[in-house]
């Protein structure tokens, strides 16, 4: 083996943009699928303006679970972009619990279109708000994997560095409480996530720049 | 906290280059999602020359309906595209109004679906106009914000930013109009619109040149 | 009015880059909604290997279908590819050509699915040719259209440039031919675009670099 | 024909940016298509936690298969990634070869939804792991021919070349072992898969790097 293999293979680190591209790719469509849940039925004749406005009346609360999505799905996309920002270099490690959290954000579609039909029931919200438990969680994994593994781009204390744990946790906790929430009512479980409006407007904390 | 965590709490005003990403994958999925309106459906045998070409024929007005959706969505992009390149940075209102109007700007397709299936009546149409509404006064509240808190790269005269903020309030002005055209005409209620060429031909004066 | 806004207004000229990133999103996705035209339907029990081997058998034809819009549709970003590369700015009119083609690019899907159904007829494979020629000619109008208002990044001389408005015109050409050959076999119609390697092989002629 | 055109027909090796740029946005949607292998159905009434509990169940299998299909194109993703970082420039044949590799990476979301509902069928499965296989045997003809062609940006020993040409026939090896396991049982012939994990934590040999 030659010694310009070798250079090679200490390049394991690989630099972040093109997971990065991947990533935005796989929000923009991901977020747009969501629209998707949200369908025009063939009414039977004859249709009238009342048949519509009935329609699009019903649909409401779809179009409500259909905007929680999307917020949900920016703000994680938010979470991403932070993260990113501050880890300066990937090894393989990364490469792979980055891929997994795609695919769970991916299955955010699903998880939606399952809660817009049957958000009245407990095992729907459950089943989404695991799935928010699950991004949540390996976002703060990818976090902690990065500030411990020497791939980000700063030094700080090791109280800021707990501090930021903490921040990562607030989501995870969030759709524990939401999952709780689905005991005493499913529908309005979710109400959980405004949380992170709340952690957020005291300065971002959610994201651990505190 | 120590003095890195302070120095980057300070940089909380973040470049727009990945939220222009996200737009873009956005528009681009939202805009070739339309063509999802569009089905060819199956057919009874036999299927004919001539049961493809009526088919053809009663689906012009989607096609029509599907192109200006298009056109439309293009304008959005392009509206965005001159914004952002007069918006030097971002911070967290920025981004959460650039959140809301892309999530509108996904319901596009659905709303096309709405006219494409059931344009004669005046429901739907409203409903589509409204979307299209919401979509032009969040581009103008996005300049607005950006212009009063400083987020833009250049110092513009008092009197041209005034002139600016009433080019972006063109395409809201022609949303009402043709809405208030459903009254009168639902089908024909779209016409409106064609004011965005007339005054983009003066000189681009919608995205606020002038 | 004042200066900086005046200065701005000269600035029209924008660069392309953004242009290409919203087509490049138009395309991979046009490429991959094709996918879509396959369909795994729901067998009626019992479901054996000879009926999926069957299904699968029949599905041939739509395979091709399928291969065929998707180097179709690779040749065309090849083609907006190299156009581009040469195309040092755009302007409002251009941008809007580009639209427009953009539109008929995501048409394509549609177009692929109407002949992977019915592609033994006539009236299906003549709308799919009359779609392949408008995308051609349009490319040939962008090119034309970039050059003669000076938006190109070098100089040629005059006969170089007709030597590439040739080249632009092979496709066109190529699917005028389609048509023509619908009328004697519509299934085998699009036998004609195998054109295109033949050029393209001859020094990569098609796209006007002779 | 003048100098320029011809210094411009030298510049037939174009830089790989916009290919990888077609290739992620392709990556990005066809992972994200995946999901829509899973759909919620419209349950008769009456619907209970009971209903949406064995629907999930009895979706473990998808879900299975929706997850692996993630990892191997992201696995495919990575491949690819790495190929292009060491390919320094482009030719007309590479790209060919790319597209008609990006042709089959667009055909997984079809080859999955087929094994996701008849996976217990050994066609389907055979199907599937076919192409993997020509996925698998494209990347090596990419990274075969672009070394052979002096397309790569630096210069390793014979040995090396060697070593890394057999890295890339791990996959589609991995793939043959898969269609042979269908013949005893197809359920469970995906799982020659593993074998990657297997070599990539043996040093990321898969890609060549040994």
């Amino acid at each position: 083996m030659d010694k310009n293999v070798k250079k090679d293979l200490k390049e394991q680190f690989m630099n972040t943009s093109r997971i990065e591209t991947l990533a935005d790719g796989i929000f923009a469509i991901a977020m747009t699928l969501l629209v998707l849940t949200l369908e025009v039925p063939n009414f039977p004749d004859p249709v009238t303006n009342t048949t519509i406005f009935n329609f699009l009346i019903s649909t409401i609360p779809q179009f409500f679970v259909y905007g929680m999505s999307f917020v949900l799905l920016a703000v994680f996309w938010r979470i991403n972009h932070r993260e990113f920002n501050r880890i300066e270099k990937s090894d393989g490690i990364l490469l792979r619990i980055t891929i997994i959290w795609l695919m769970f954000v991916v299955l955010v579609p699903f998880s939606t279109s399952l809660i817009g039909d049957y958000g009245n029931l407990q095992v729907p919200e459950l089943f989404f708000h695991f799935n928010m438990f699950i991004i949540g969680i390996l976002a703060f994994i990818t976090w902690y994997y990065a500030v411990n593994w020497g791939l980000t781009s700063f030094k700080w204390t090791k109280k800021a560095y707990k501090r930021s744990f903490f921040g990562y946790l607030i989501f995870p906790v969030l759709a524990v409480l939401a999952m709780l929430l689905t005991f005493i009512t499913p529908s309005y479980s979710s109400l959980a996530y405004l949380g992170i409006f709340f952690f957020e407007s005291m300065g971002d904390r959610l994201i651990g720049e505190e």
